[in-house]
C-alpha cells in the first residue's frame, strides 16, 4: 500500500492515532466532527486560515488507531473533561459505540500507564498486524493514511548501541525479538515498511534514532517529529529571541508546570520525565547563541488541574550596565486544546509531503515540535518565528504535481 | 553643515540628546562612558555583537544636549538613581562638570515638567540657536552629530490642520510664530535644514506630522520615530504573532503599568497620557490581523518604583472548540535600562543611514518603536521577529559607498 | 409588622433581594434551591460548620424581591452564565416563572443601569408600596422576612447636609419629595419604619447616613453594611495585619481588577465607581496602623470575563535594614460565587440579631464588609482574623432567648 | 553558669550563633551594629514598636558563635550580597576582625557544607568546650548569653530509638560517643546543661527530641523552636486560615521555591530537603481543619538569585456551588532580611523568658516558627493570626519578677 499518489485533495483523509483513547486523541476525534456539524469554528488549527489547495479539508479527515484501554472514546472523552458538556453531547453519538485497537503494551517501556498485560506476538508479527490494520482503515475510508503517536512517553533509551544506529543492526533486532525495541519504534518501522507518513508527536524514541531515520530516507517516507510544541517550550522559543535580539542576557531560566492529566501521571515514572525534560531542555542554548547554566525545567503531576495544565516561568535577564530584571510568565492553558490542533495540523503536512513526493524528516514541521529531527541530525533551529517562517515557506512552494498536471 | 559624508567610521559621532538630564539620556551618557573606561560590557545593547565596518563604535560616541532644569549630570544621574553607587562614582568626575543646554520650554504642550518660564524669542531665533548649538558640538568633536528626542512627552495634537499636513504652510507659521508648532517640532525642523538625523525616541508629535516627515524626504535627512518599544509593548509584539501563528484567537489584553520617574509624572497629565496610549494601543492589531475589542491598556504613577517600571499583562485567548486559556506576563523592568541602549543603537543607525547616502524615513529601525514611521504612512508593520528580521536585513546591505572606494 | 419574635428557628426565612435580577442574586436564590435539592453541599458558605441552634437552616431560606428588568430568573440566570450547565437545569423549573417585584428607578442615582423610565409616585407612596410587598412575602412563606440590597451602585453622595445626618430633617425630606432622597435610602426607610432587618452588601449610601443609622438604633432593628468584602478587598485586610505583625514596612500598594458583569459596567459611570473606591480605600491605614500614600485601587470593565473577576496586587514592603522586597497576588475569582454566600450569612445573622433583641448596627458583621458600620460612626477595625473571631463570639453569645424559655 | 537571674534590662544580651558566617547570622551582626550606630531605624524587627519594659534593647546585643569556616565576618557578609554597599562599608571595621569559633564538623549529618576535617574529641570534649566557649562570651560582655541555631540543615534523623526519646539514654549515648547524635545535638545539651536558653531557627533535629526537650523542662530551660517562618510559610499560615473562615474548600496547594544561598545548596542534600519539607508540610492540615492531598512543595537550588528568594504559590479552591478559583502568590523576598530580625526577636524573648523564670518549651514563641514545639508534643496552631495575638498576650503578662521589687 504507497497512499502517497495521485489522488486529488477531496478524497479522506484518514489518520491512525498511537493512543487513541487519551485526552489528546479523543479532543482531535470530536473536535473533527464537530467542525464537520458546523457546530465548532475553526478556531485553534494553526492552518486553517492558510489558504492551500492540496491540504486536506477537516471535514475529510477520519479516525481510528490503538489504545492499551479498551474504552469506547465516548467513555474515554468524558472522563477526561475537556470537552465541555455540550460539545460532549454533539458527538455523544459519533463516538460512542468506538472502540480502539488493542496497543502493543510493553511494560518495560511504560510502567505509569500499562494495559492488563503485556502484548504476546514476535516482532514481526506485532508490525504485520499493524500494518493490516491500516490497510483495513484505507479501505474503509477509501483513502490515505497517515499515523501520529498520541501515546504516553515511554522510557528514556540511551541511542548509542548499534542496533538503534543502523538499519540493518535494527532489521535483525527485530527477527530476533530484540527486547531493545520499544512499541514506538515497531509502530514507527511497521508504517516507513508500508508506505506510510508516520509523525511523533510525544517525547518517545522512534523514528527518531538513525535506524529508522534512513529507513524512512531510503523508502522516501515523510516522517516527522518530536514531542509537540503546545505550552511553556512553545512560549520559550517565542521569548528567548526577543530577548537576544534586544541583547538581554538570560542568567537563568526556571520553568515549572503543573498537570493532572494521563500524561502528567506517566511522567512520574523517572525514566519517562527524563525523556521529557530531556526534549524541553535544548531549546534554549538554540535561541539564545549561549548555553544557560541555570535553565531549570520541572514537572509537577498535581491532580486538581485534571487537563489543565498550568505553568509558570521566571526570568532572570541582565541589560545594559549588567543590571537585572525579571520577567515572570504565568501559561493557564489546557494541554489537549492546544495539542489536538497540531497532531492534526502535523497530519495534514505529512500528507502533502507524501503526496507530492517528499520523503524523510520533513523540516518545516520544526515549529510544531520540542524537538525538531533534522534529516542530518544537525541541531536543529527552536526560533519561533523563524520556524513558522520556514513552514509558511514551504506551505507556498509544495504542492501535488499530479494536481497540476489535472 | 552636512555631517553625512564620507568620513570614516572611527570619527566620533556627537548624540545630541533633547532631554539630557532626564533618566534615560544620563544612563546613556554614564553608560557609554563605562564602556569607554572597560568597566562594563556592551549587554543590552542590541547591536553589540552585530559585525558591521560602518557602525560608529561605542567608544566613538559623545552627548551633549538640552534640558528644561539646568542640572549637572552627575546630580541628574544620582537623583534618577538608575545607576548602582559603584557605576555611579565611576563615572563622577566625567558627569560632575556637565550642564545641558537650557531647552526650548513652552507650557502649553508640557504642564508637568516645566522649567521655570517658558523661552523667548521667535520661532526662527530658537531653530537658529539649536543649529548653531549642532556646530558647536559638531567643532568639538570634529564629528558628525545626530539629535535624539528623550524629552517628556508632549500634549496630544490633532495634525489635520494645514500647518501640520504641508511643508510650506508649516513654514509659514514659523514665521509667524504660530502657536500651533510644538517644541518637539521645532527641533526636528532645526535638525533636517541643518543637515542633521533625527529620531523621535517619544510619543510626541516631531518629525512624524506630513509636513516635516516630507521635508526630511525631500532634503533626503535620515528620520527615525516614534516612542521606543522598551517593555510591555516589545513583549506584546513578541507574543501576539505568536498567538495568531497558533490560530489563538485574542478575546481580551488586558495591560497595566506601574512606573514612578519623571515619565510617569508626566504622563499624569491627561494630554501626555492620551499621546501615549495612542502609540501603545494600534499594535495588536498589526499582529493578529483583526482588531481587539478588549484591548485595555493603563498607565499608573506609583512612586514606590521610581525608574523599576513593572508591567503586568492578561490576554484571554480561545483555543481549539472555542476553549479559553490565559497567559498573564509580569515584567519587572527599569525603564532607563531598557531605553538606553535603544536610543543609542538608533543613532548608530541614523548616523549609518546618512553616510550611506540614506534619507527620509529610515524604516528598517521600525524594531525600535512602539509607532514606527512609515515613508508614506501606509500602518507599519508590528510584528517584532519580522522587523528584527528587517533590521538585520537592512544593516547587511547598507554600507558607506565611501568606504568601499578607500 | 415586627418578625423579629420568638418563632422557632424552623419557620421559614424571606429574603427579600433589592436587584433581584442580578448575578450575586440569582447565585444565591439557584444556590439556596439546590441546596434544598440535596445536589450541592454547603461549601462556601461560611457558617456552614458552626453548629448555632438558632440560625435559620438554610433549606428554610426563600426569596423575593425587586429588579429594573423585569427578566425571569431563569432568564437571567442563564445570562450571567455563572450557573454552570448542570447547575442551571436542575433549577430552571424552580426559577422559571419568576419575576422581581418593579425596581425603584432613579436615573439620577444610577446612569449605569436603569429601567426603561423613572419610577412615578411620591416618596411616602413608594415607602408604602415597599412595606407592602414585605407584608405580602412573610404572609406568603408564613415567616419572618429581611431584606439584602445587592443592586448595582449607585452614585456618590456627599452626606454633610442636615437631610442626611438628622432623622428628623430625613423625614421631612421625604415629605417633600426631596430629590436627594436615593432609592437606596427609601428601601432603608421602608425597612426599618416597618420592622425589618436591613443589610447593606453594595457601595451605596444607604442605612449608613446618619439620619437612617440613628433611626435604626431607636427602633431597634438591625441593620449592617456596606459592600460586601468578597475578593481584593478580603485578601488585602488579611494579608495586611500579617506584614504588620512581622513590621514590614508597606511603601505602596497597587490593586487592579479586571471584571465584566453588570457590577462592572455600572462602575462605569464617574459617580459609581467614587463609591466603589471610597469603601476600598480605607482599609489599609487600618489594618497597618499607619497611612500608605502609595495606595492605588484600580477597576477595569473588561468584558472578556464576565463575572469571573480578577484582581491582580502588588505590594512594596521594606524590611529589615530598610531592604525591599514585593508581593503579588493574584486571584481569578468567581464575584458572584464568592458574594452570594455572604449575602446569605449576613440574612441570618441579621434575622438572629433581630430574633434575640439586638438592634441598631450589628458590629460583629464587620468581617462581611468593605466599609463596615458602627455604631456610632467610629473607625472600624478592618483586621480579617480579628474581625472574624469577633463573628465567632458573637454567635457564641447569642441567641434567641424565648427558645430558652422552651 | 544560669544567666537567668534579676539583672536590669540594660545588662547586655550575648546572642551566640551556630553558623555565624552564613547569611542571616551576619545579617543580625551587621543590622545591630547599623542600629546601635544610627544609621538603621527598626524596620522589619517585629517587636520593635512593642513597648516592653524588660525585652533587652538592641543596641544592648553583642553577637559571638561558632562556624565551619573560618571566615572573617566582612568578608562572609560580603560575599553574601545581602547588605547593599553602603551598609556593608558601615560596618566594615566592626565586622573585619572577627571570626567565628570553629563549629563541630560531622559530614554524616551536613554532606553539602562541611569543614576541611570532622572535628576530633569525645562527645563530653565537645560539650564542655562549647560551655567554655559560652562562659568566655558571658564574661566578655558581662552579661547574659543565649544561644540560636542558624546552621545549614542537617539530615532527617528517626527519631523512633530509645536515645532520641529519653534523657537518661541520650546521656548514656553521649558517654559512648554514640554516632546517633548529631551537631546540633550536642550544642542544645550543652546549652540546657549549662543554663543557656536555646532557640533552633533550622529545620534540623535538636531541642525537639523528645530526650533533649524534657531535659529542658527539668532544668527549667527556656527553649524554641523550630525552622524559623519567614517566606512562603509565613504566608500560607495567614491565607490558609481566612480561606477557612469563607469556607473556600483548598483542592490542592502547590508551593515552589527557587533560592541561591548556601542554605539552598544544603538543601540540595535530599536528607536535608526531607527535614525542610517536613517542617513546610503539616501546617496546611492544622490551618484548615482537613488535609489537602494535593499539597507539594518544592525548593529549588537556582543560583541567579544568591539570597533573593522567590516563592510562587497556587491555590486551587472551591466556592459556593462546587465552582473553582484560583489564588496565586508571588513572594520577591530575601531570606536573610526577613529570617535575621526573627532570630533576634526569638533571642530576646528566650531572654525574657528565663528573667521571668519560665523553662521548657516557649510556647507563646510559635509565631516565629514553621514546627512549632509545644511542651507536651501536641499538634501546635500555625494559624498566624492566632499565634501574633498569643504572642502578643504573653508579652503583656511576662515580666522578670525582681524588676518588681526593685
Amino acid at each position: 500500500m504507497n497512499n502517497h499518489s495521485e489522488r486529488p485533495t477531496s478524497q479522506p483523509l484518514g489518520i491512525a492515532i498511537i493512543g487513541l483513547g487519551g485526552a489528546v486523541a479523543t479532543t482531535a476525534v470530536a473536535g473533527i466532527q464537530l467542525i464537520r456539524q458546523g457546530v465548532q469554528a475553526t478556531t485553534g488549527l494553526p492552518l486553517a486560515e492558510f489558504d492551500h489547495r492540496d491540504l486536506v479539508a477537516y471535514q475529510d479527515i477520519y479516525f481510528r488507531g490503538w489504545d492499551l484501554f479498551p474504552v469506547d472514546l465516548y467513555t474515554a472523552a468524558r472522563k477526561h473533561g475537556v470537552l465541555s458538556r455540550e460539545q460532549l453531547d454533539a458527538v455523544a453519538d459519533d463516538l460512542a459505540g468506538r472502540r480502539p485497537w488493542p496497543a502493543i503494551s510493553n511494560r518495560n517501556y511504560c510502567e505509569g500507564v500499562v494495559g492488563e498485560r503485556d502484548s504476546t506476538g514476535s516482532h514481526r508479527e506485532l508490525i504485520s498486524g499493524i500494518q493490516q490494520q491500516l490497510d483495513e482503515f484505507a479501505r474503509e475510508i477509501d483513502g490515505r493514511v497517515v499515523v501520529i503517536n498520541l501515546a504516553s512517553t515511554e522510557h528514556a533509551v540511551d541511542i548509542s548501541p548499534e542496533v538503534y544506529q543502523h538499519t540493518d543492526a535494527f532489521e535483525r533486532a527485530l527477527d530476533n525479538n530484540d527486547p531493545d525495541i520499544s512499541p514506538a519504534m515497531l509502530y514507527a518501522y511497521a508504517c516507513i515498511t508500508h508506505g506510510v507518513a508516520y509523525g511523533n508527536f510525544t517525547p518517545s524514541r522512534a523514528v527518531d534514532i538513525p535506524a529508522l531515520r534512513k529507513l524512512a530516507a531510503a523508502r522516501n517516507i515523510p516522517v516527522a517529529g518530536k514531542d509537540g510544541k503546545t505550552g511553556q517550550t512553545y512560549l520559550k522559543t517565542v521569548v528567548a529571541p526577543a530577548l537576544r535580539a534586544r541583547a538581554l542576557h538570560v542568567d537563568g531560566w526556571f520553568s515549572t508546570n503543573i498537570l493532572g492529566n494521563r500524561d502528567g501521571e506517566a511522567l512520574r515514572q523517572p525514566g519517562s520525565l527524563e525523556n521529557k525534560i530531556g526534549t524541553k531542555g535544548d531549546v534554549l542554548g538554540s535561541c539564545l547563541g549561549y548555553p544557560v547554566e541555570d535553565h531549570l525545567v520541572k514537572i509537577n503531576y498535581y491532580k486538581p488541574r485534571g487537563d489543565d495544565k498550568e505553568a509558570w516561568d521566571n526570568i532572570d535577564v541582565s541589560g545594559f550596565l549588567g543590571q537585572r530584571m525579571q520577567i515572570k510568565i504565568n501559561f493557564l492553558c489546557k494541554d489537549s486544546i492546544l495539542a489536538a490542533p497540531l497532531a492534526i495540523e502535523i497530519a495534514r503536512c505529512l500528507d502533502l509531503a507524501g503526496r507530492s513526493g517528499q520523503g524523510g524528516v520533513v523540516e518545516a514541521l520544526g515549529v510544531f515540535f520540542k524537538a525538531p529531527m533534522t534529516a542530518d541530525d544537525r541541531s536543529p533551529n527552536h526560533n519561533f518565528g523563524q520556524q513558522q517562517e520556514e513552514l509558511v515557506r514551504w506551505l507556498r512552494e509544495t504542492q501535488v504535481l499530479a494536481n497540476v498536471a489535472e
